[in-house]
């Protein structure tokens, strides 16, 4: 906790209490009291779940979800008002422990007997909240890209060879140029305080002990240079990016992530809107009475979504155009993240990107929408060019290491990793580095059993497409045999 | 209820008991006596439900599916005969509540906790009675084309466009040249008023709120003047017609339809006789014994469905030539609802049509025929000229945002969401209201997600068909492959 | 039961416990004592089934598989030895009723409430012994022709026409130049006698009520001539026939037909051994200890299968140089039963027969055969110049009026429906005549709702068959693309 | 058990527990005493479980695992020590029988109610201990191309000829030019004594009765001379090979094998190193707390798995210059087994291989591989030559008479049965004679109701491949459509 100077106030608990009103709002958090006022509109998390402990401690319900720091890095000096004794703040009545909160002192399984990525899943089922599992597990609507995603990888045949020395194999990579020491890189997943105290910083220091890269999420629960701090000295960092309403904060934070040696920018372009995701907002909607998303589900017809909630700053006006400024602002190679479409990849080449990450989120921004694979495989077919032009990244149903050495073999730089690093988290930094190991001892043995020892030697012919082939579309925006037209184009 | 002038006689319980005969028939509704004698052989329902209150107060059996008015608006003048003290009438030993009444005052969950489509039919499963439920939701036989209908939606893949700016977007649409605040409608649907009491006119004022079209079905539990009523000055309403045996009957209705503003006739041309729907049969068949079909059950060996019982008047021998009759009876553009494949949609358009809305029926007419997008199809392969000659609808499977804007990107002017709509009535007009809500919202999320701000740019580019496109056949009546020539042609 | 003549001696319970050895082995069977010592080599279910009744009443056992009439018929008179009060046989200790016997008095559900085909097996699983189910809905090993079979005619899509007159519908049908109400006949099941008492006898005559054809069972549990008997005058019959080891037995069969005025000969091809069904095979070899079976199980590796018990006698020398015999003996027309490519339908018509019935035998003879629908369409892109030549039939998981239709709009004359009318006959004749109603019903609604009003008018056009097209496999012996020849050639 | 020589040294229990350090450590096994401290670092099952037992009585954990030979084959003479009275040695506390051990006299279903392949498993899955049935039953990760297997088979459609004399039937095949009574043989499978005391020897006695052939695992529990002499003079035997990384002793076996007679070398290729069998691993990983692999779990991070343990000592750097060596010590044929692709069957026949074993070792080694049965179609298109150059043999998922048919109508020399055999010696040699029975049995009906009399008939046109063929890729390491190539070439 960052220290308290000498001549701070003393804040007493009635003095506090005075100020419980949208017009004029205090909170302690820490010991610490703040004037939220002109806050309350800016809080990503909306007004209501501070008003909830206007002129009270919200201390609790803001561990749930925020790194210590953040508050005080966020808040100008004078909104520090003083501090208080939190013990003097008369207790309300005793709520049972809500859905945010993770279940208590339950034993998890030694970390050994976690053998596979499906594996932590089970144990995140068990130990998470119910309304942290929901956000993290959740997808759009019906879940079928979520399940087509992890199919389109199961449906392609491996081709093995046999009779190769594989005695020595190497799975290293260049990532934009970066060593990793595997072809996968850590996916930027939000809020992964709601896993584990230590969140993303977790995850930077097993990303260091690993040597591979994270990109770090846009909504993560610590601040950035918390979380490169965690890192070793030069540990490669990519960040994700939400274009925020206000362009100005945005321009902020890249540079920010200059000056904290961010080696990339991933603007996310899937996500213009959150998707619907049922899972996440039923909890509120149905039963969610705890600190952080109760206020919201008393004003809000759709439920209790957080994902919906932490959205709202996202700027859904931005278009092609708008690269060049990141470019420029950013001095750093710009992804796109959530690329879907072959027509998208080319205009990314010829936009300038070091590269597209081909993704549909996970599956939870659109439903039914074509797996990563499938617009993988379509570039192949339609700009089979692009491949010289720009990296392609692949993420969404990554489950094992024959996964991985598919879309290597079909021309992917490189994958990523999303949800099953969240789950990992059940474990703190010693998971993500348990889950990073499983995913390279079967990526080695994958290749071993294949018959190649080098990643760069991964070819299409080691994959049989037969499966999914037919899912393949061509003709970008026609249908060659559609002749109809709608009345307005794009 | 309806004045009762000065001058009626009134009737004693003996008086009444007297006739109870299938010659002499009186029955007491809502304290007023009506001889139904004439009326026996052309109700709808059967006269076996009606002589089961011979002599008797049937208003409870009446109430379950009929509007207060229509009895008096039915019935001539002479046939009222009197009025009656309902409670002078002995009560008959108390039945239990048959499975035609919704159950009693369970709670139904809050409105706003129901997120999607689904969410109403699982209310409606446990709200309303079997009967209701089993009459709404059941299809032809082994149900295969209920669900290939919803999986034909759920199979299109969708191919989202990025960085587009798509802070504003707009789901309004013009059908049949009249506004629409979004592109659907409610398709219709018999006998809502066994969902609830308001039954049509609830839907009917929650289309008015909503600014979207109801087509009226020809079954309606309340009489078309009072559905027109319920709206607001100006709305839109198109009708549902079945042609009756007797075209008379068929006329006056198309004369009322227009000269009360209805803009267009649905003719219902998938149904010459009605479908065979197992669990609507098995209810009466195995322990229906309440009030409105209890004596069907009794004298007839294929089961007790409703909607058989309610598709007797129906004349099956409509054919094209009978067009022209419809069109100058009602001087209404006129659609056929229910068209099947390519070479009917072309004949409509050959007949003069205003539209085809592709259907079968929700699965309830014929089992295992192809589904409506299957059509859809199949006429961007046989016959891509008449897009430009008549309105193309199409219903059957829609549940979500993203199955309404697949439609659209493939042609359609407009889709009808049927069942769900039944469904939704367990709230009465702010369910109606709640359920166009969620599907708005989603198709405007779909529409950002995909790319595009407005309905008009909706695209065939944006959507991969290749799961179903092995379904389109071509070469209309002759198999390419197949010689062997049936004995008889049509 | 048949009249004892006055000087039949009367035989005494001891006398008749001398001869119960298989060197002198004699039973009683309804009050008459036969000497069966020379007919336990000949007995199609085996001779220890005979022996465990040798010196003893046998008539409970004989009742349940075997017509009253069939024993006199089938021993010589001189076998025949004398009568016998079988009270004074001393019981043996009481047995439980074995899996053999039908369970008892429960009531059957009112027939009116059976709807479908399915709900006829529904309750045959109910009433019938485990025995009696497992040896009718058993199929060969893993059952995936059965369910190929019924998957086969539903994934046919049907492409409804609208707007056609449908008032009037005629589902008759010419079947082999005779007069059918329908265009679908009782396809041949054996042992009708386990499902009831009637057997046979109750289809003949209910299939003489509905005026459809009975193809009669070559194992049926009653005498040909007691079937024909039960008929109307002049109805029609088809036998089918199982070439017995001893050609001379089959010649006598043939002649009988004839001369009963049997109208065809179905020769099944498809079973020249019977096929492997575990679950009737399981019943003895698990726990069946009842009459029947009872003995085979102890004396046979394989388990206890009764189909496979009764098939001992066929001749599997069969071929197509016999066909001429058995067209000369019978002066029949002669159909193949079993036909599974178009290479055998093709030489069926070279070799004069007047049809096929395309058939795997229910997926009772061997498991994984190609269903008998990919037989039709491969006829048609095979050999589509015999559909002039020969009267093409099919059978096998046809269950729906929609099966019928698709059949017949594919070039079939007509349909058979097996298991299901065995199920029926849990009502006896009234069961039987009920499924036929049900059926009809189907067909006609089928009809009406797709836009015909003559079976003749059936056509392929109404028929998508684009799910199953792929399954078409053309080139008879050779697949095009391989060139592997085996060693030996047939 | 072997004799011991009169001047045998008697070793007290004080005595044999000094020797109980890695670096000096002596176990009893069977009342003699061995020095098994050079021995530690060889042991194929790791050293941690013969530490647990050092200076202690090892005999029931031996006896799990172990022939009672081999200890004393495989140690030299001075390594024994002498004996022990096993009863002086002090009982530790009892120990409860451990995940390793059968479970105790439970009597099996006798042996004629099993029908089918399945049933033997299902007695496995009873009977064994949990930890052996996971051992045998287990494959690669998610079981995918386990499942695969299977169905690739299940997949491929019979076309039966009919009315061909199938009286005599002949199934007796010649598999690299021996006489076998079946075109099948029993595949390698490790460890046979997990599942019955006489473990590979009962299959070789049991192999002898029925006249096939048996390719002795490399990791039998028996050494391979026990095996050999457990047949009869004569009986033909393979023997399956995973070169050690210490080429000396794959030398020295190869000469034993010579020497006793084994008539070819089946090189596996399809494992350099073990697969991931998660449920192999997981049992000791979480509860696995008895002999053979305790102390395995204690310090390994991937779990308990068996197959991998016992891989340790196999040489991933085999590659296709070895096989001459092979070839040049062994003077035998030379197969490949667990050969995936076309190419590779290619390269098997340059390189002289006698044949191939198209195999991906029971979907044990890698997963989502294509299934073996793929690869034979493969070969048809991309290199058909080779069938005249080498065997082709097929295992895996091949569970019924019909599967073998299939496999050699497309081309297959024989085909192979692996787990089955495994799971039939729940009743010792009776059962593996009992299965092949089955086998030979079903594969006797397939070709009768398939209209074939000899092996050597079988041909392509029997099968109807359609269901699989689009699974075919041709074009080897090149997808015809894909472009891109990878920065390295192999």
């Amino acid at each position: 906790m960052t220290e308290v100077s000498e001549n701070t106030t003393v804040i007493s608990a009635e003095e506090l209490k005075k100020h419980s009103t949208s017009g004029d709002c205090w909170i302690a958090v820490h010991s610490r009291v703040y004037d939220v006022t002109n806050f309350l509109g800016e809080h990503p998390g909306g007004s209501a779940i501070i008003l909830k402990y206007a002129g009270d401690d919200a201390t609790q319900a803001y561990d749930e979800v925020h790194a210590p720091s953040i508050i005080h890095r966020t808040l100008d000096r004078e909104q520090f008002k003083g501090t208080i004794d939190p013990l003097t703040i008369p207790k309300k009545q005793q709520v049972e422990p809500g859905p945010a909160q993770n279940k208590s002192p339950e034993k998890l399984p030694d970390l050994s007997t976690l053998l596979a990525v499906q594996d932590f899943e089970a144990v995140a089922q068990k130990k998470f909240s119910k309304k942290t599992f929901a956000f993290y597990s959740s997808a759009a609507t019906d879940l079928i890209s979520h399940r087509d995603n992890i199919e389109s990888f199961r449906s392609l045949l491996l081709r093995p060879r046999v009779l190769r020395n594989v005695k020595e194999v190497s799975i290293s990579r260049k990532i934009l140029g970066y060593d990793s020491s595997a072809p996968f890189f850590v996916s930027p997943a939000a809020m992964a305080k709601l896993a584990h105290p230590d969140g993303e910083l977790a995850i930077a220091r097993a990303c260091g002990e690993e040597n591979i890269i994270q990109i770090i999420s846009n909504n993560a629960s610590y601040p950035l240079e918390d979380i490169v701090d965690a890192g070793r000295p030069g540990q490669t960092f990519f960040l994700q990016l939400y274009v925020n309403s206000e362009r100005q904060k945005t321009e902020e934070l890249l540079n920010k992530a200059r000056n904290l040696g961010i080696k990339a920018i991933f603007v996310t372009v899937d996500a213009p809107i959150p998707g619907k995701r049922e899972a996440d907002e039923r909890i509120s909607a149905e039963n969610f009475v705890s600190a952080m998303s109760g206020a919201v589900a008393t004003n809000d017809k759709k439920g209790g979504g957080l994902g919906r909630v932490m959205a709202q700053y996202i700027d859904s006006s931005l278009n092609w155009d708008d690269l060049a400024w990141i470019k420029r602002v950013s001095r750093l190679p710009v992804f796109l993240k959530g690329v879907q479409t072959a027509a998208d990849a080319k205009l990314a080449a010829e936009y300038g990107c070091a590269g597209v990450l081909l993704s549909n989120h996970g599956g939870r921004s659109l439903d039914t929408v074509q797996p990563a694979m499938v617009t993988l495989l379509e570039i192949h077919k339609e700009c089979p060019e692009i491949f010289g032009k720009l990296e392609i990244y692949i993420d969404g149903g990554i489950r094992r290491g024959t996964d991985i050495l598919k879309a290597l073999a079909l021309g992917a730089t490189a994958v990523g990793v999303g949800r099953p690093y969240l789950y990992s988290l059940a474990y703190g930094e010693e998971g993500v580095q348990h889950l990073t190991e499983i995913l390279k001892d079967e990526l080695v043995s994958t290749m071993k059993l294949s018959g190649v020892t080098d990643i760069d030697q991964a070819h299409p012919g080691m994959v049989n497409t037969s499966k999914i082939e037919h899912l393949i579309r061509t003709g970008g925006e026609r249908h060659p045999w559609i002749k109809w037209k709608p009345k307005a184009r794009l």
